[in-house]
């Protein structure tokens, strides 16, 4: 599978008043490495995969993180993304933070592929993941991308 | 051990384009419901706790969280947090989200505590958890307290 | 016009390296208070106007704030909200923040009622403000309300 | 004086329900815009500057901004920024945010140069901005630098 590398800057204001990393902000990064992942993998952008597949959004229904290393403002950091597993409506997200060589945090998200329900709570209902999608990260597999950060 | 409840209303700010809560942000408020646990449990702000004991903060090294049903802004949840086991220096948090009577989230967080380090990374080290804390969790079990939300 | 009083806990996830608010967070509980004033007036929650109105949002178009004392996580705070002016689609909102008697933080807010248009950037284009609401403020006029924060 | 530009990518999290920036994360956008020009204009990072100058933060006064054009997720936008004054202790910086070609926002802030204080609220004091930068500042003049977004 496509495994894409972001550069994150750790800003100010993603710290908190012990000086690292409030781990909330972590989640914001890893939700947009996904985003990169995605577009990485389709050359679309997700506001173009929502508009083309009438998608709603790829909600997480599960994660675990692990922070091993803190990070402090000021830190550059890589997150390295890869789908690890898909589905028929959901798929897992694997993402890898280092600082330097050394692996800072990890996560494993489950998303799930979404489109409008006036029905349901929120007004969403799962749908398959396109297979145009599911092709394009096949067609992406072991080649690595940088995203524009 | 004691539960601590806490009514959270679901903000215009916490939610996304998909119009349902942004998950980075249940962790916020599942990081603030930490904080109203321990001042439930000691009648300490984090603040004064901070300064009574050199803690640095209380940083989430370990965390798995399900988000079942989605919600909206303008949804009133309740948040129930416990600790369910103190170690050493590391302790584990769970928190419960209902929306009515439905679990719409669960989280379990591992925390450390830690004070200033300044040879460490992020300047930080682990530390054991004061025995005043641990007793004051004691003393509370069972009681079910609101917190000033 | 309705003044709106709102509890305001500081937050750890608030602050920054410097142990203060990060200043884009207040702009989150200025937007938090708006949305409280106009519940307080209307009786109606903003996703409840949403709904009844065709109302996409009250995108804040100019801002000011100055913000003359820090506050620090754990602090509690009043935010004291009022709309000072209604015009046809657009209208002015005034916040004080007050850490006990002391004015800590002011903000005045210029925000346009906005609806959905398929043709403008950002699919929004402003409308009138419902005489139904304009109304429901003139009638809470004086008196002083609090929400359930 | 130097005008410092960064290309910034509008992520979904920036987003609310309406499906653009939540206009608190501009601020944000805005304060990592800051530490950028002044990274740019010193060779310094933040961190490093709160070090060797005893430093506590840029703490922000007084601050304006006007949203013209609103941004939605996928959005690359460019953030130029300068100090268009600096005084003892406090100075301006102002960002311009452009969607291609158009004025999209524009922020004036005013800031403060802070030191740790204990008796003070917040623990913070005002101190002169250190020469050193400001001399940096001028020797950058006209220089137009991109920094690692």
């Amino acid at each position: 599978m496509l495994v894409n590398r972001r550069k994150v800057r750790i800003e100010w204001g993603d710290c908190d008043p012990a000086g690292i990393v409030y781990f909330p902000r972590y989640f914001q990064h890893f939700d947009n490495a996904t985003v990169g992942l995605f577009e990485a993998a389709t050359g679309r952008k997700k506001i173009e995969m929502a508009g083309e597949n009438d998608m709603a959004g790829i909600p997480t229904v599960n994660i675990r993180a692990r922070f091993i290393i803190p990070s402090r403002y000021g830190d550059d950091v890589v997150i390295e993304s890869q789908v690890t597993d898909f589905r028929r409506s959901s798929f897992d997200v694997q993402h890898k933070l280092f600082r330097g060589k050394e692996l800072a945090a990890e996560c494993l998200e489950t998303r799930v592929w979404t489109v409008r329900d006036p029905k349901s709570p929120g007004g969403l209902k799962s749908a398959p993941v396109p297979q145009g999608i599911k092709d394009r990260f096949a067609a992406a597999k072991q080649k690595r991308a940088k995203t524009p950060s």
